[in-house]
């Protein structure tokens, strides 16, 4: 049976299958959903995911949401390379790793990113149209965080409280490659690859905070990372930004670009 | 090598472990920390966990935390009963109800929780001790809840929202309980313990919502649920409120109390 995979850009929770698919080796069908358009809140999608968030991943007319546990079934459902280690602390590390990231990492980025590059490009929507793009989420607390970004009204203390969340990655990250070469033990594991959706930017988009001088292990994360086929292949799937942000990552740590 | 157990008592992530632990039969020593008297966020405690927060685990010299991770550890590491389905769609519904709980219905029903019963238990506490006892949480999110529940300052529409999501959780449990007997399938697993461990009182708690007219699958998995040896012996360990609101809901359900 084929795989559909619905998903944005190779990025955040949309990049999560895509790049564990190319690891895996799984032959899948992409079906691009443009958030920008917001698309994902459109009838067709709908249709497909009532909850109206992607990634989505459809299996054996299983319809299948949420891109963490949607990763862990990619590595149980299909052959090819293991992506999750065998022994059960390390195992469990990997878990915790992801649920670190999922729930404080990720939404601090993700709440940086809308404030400081959809706010702006929002800013000049009619309100009606505001009120119609809101009225489609149909998670209430998405509606409240899309409301605020809107309207530009986030406060300050709440966007410095992320970029302290994230600093804390950070320094989460460089201490625990301090003890494998990966993050969930010897082997690279789906806790790589949830950290790379994120965090695959780093050596471009950080360099005064992530540097082979001042981040020395997680630089060599990165080199390592972005070297493998499986995530270059993911993130050329990108049609704009994404693909250009990777290709400037690459070439930061010296990779063939 | 023996397990340590750091919780409180046996309901939501503190009775993860323990609910867990005991329907595996795994032997296990069990450390009580008293949230009300804040003893997770004293040296003590933050000497096990510095990230100040319960259950954490303790075996083979590696300190585990977060209470969902845990639960796959206890199933992947220890013999016993197996608590995850072998089929992949079926381990990807149990850990995706775990999610909805996580992040969605558990923070709702702890906001509830925290403002119906810590609110006016500590409004008359003197400011400084206030201001004491919110310097010693380690998470920042954690920190300004309970700073609004100090000052029982939380908006209601904030309150109105967690009930909904409550309202809607239930709706969902009765609605995938129509497709299996259990949450992720036709065996009892990590899914079942999750949602009882949060949702064990509700024959006893909320009447007027969950009873054998109206929500008649939920009822008869809770009655399922609560008759199980070893939840019943995990809802034991509580010291008050907790094993009396278990026995509440057996009562209700028509079990042995």
């Amino acid at each position: 049976m084929p795989v559909d995979v619905y998903t944005w850009e190779p990025s955040a929770n949309s990049g999560k299958p895509l790049l564990c698919l190319h690891e895996k080796q799984v032959p899948f069908v992409h079906h691009y959903v443009d958030l920008e358009q917001r698309e994902h809140h459109e009838p067709a999608f709908l249709a497909i995911n009532p909850g109206g968030t992607v990634p989505a991943l459809v299996h054996d007319g299983l319809v299948l949401t949420e891109s963490t546990p949607m990763m862990e079934y990619i590595d149980d459902a299909f052959d090819g390379p293991p992506l999750r280690p065998e022994d059960p602390a390390l195992r469990w590390r990997m878990r915790w790793i992801l649920r670190v990231m999922d729930t404080s990492v990720c939404p601090a980025l993700a709440m940086i990113a809308a404030n400081a590059r959809a706010a702006p490009r929002l800013r000049d929507m009619p309100a009606a149209e505001k009120q119609a793009a809101l009225a489609k989420i149909p998670d209430p607390e998405r509606r409240r965080t899309w409301e605020l970004v809107m309207h530009d009204a986030t406060p300050p203390a709440e966007i410095a409280e992320s970029q302290l969340r994230v600093a804390d990655g950070l320094a989460l990250l460089e201490r625990m490659l301090g003890e494998y070469p990966y993050l969930a033990g010897p082997a690279f594991s789906l806790a790589d690859i949830g950290t790379m959706a994120v965090f695959y930017h780093l050596p471009a988009s950080r360099p005064d905070e992530v540097s082979a001088a001042r981040t020395p292990r997680l630089w060599a994360w990165l080199a390592r990372c972005h070297a493998r086929p499986g995530l270059q292949a993911g993130f050329a799937m990108g049609r704009g930004a994404i693909a250009e942000r990777a290709r400037a990552a690459r070439g930061a740590l010296g990779l063939a670009a």
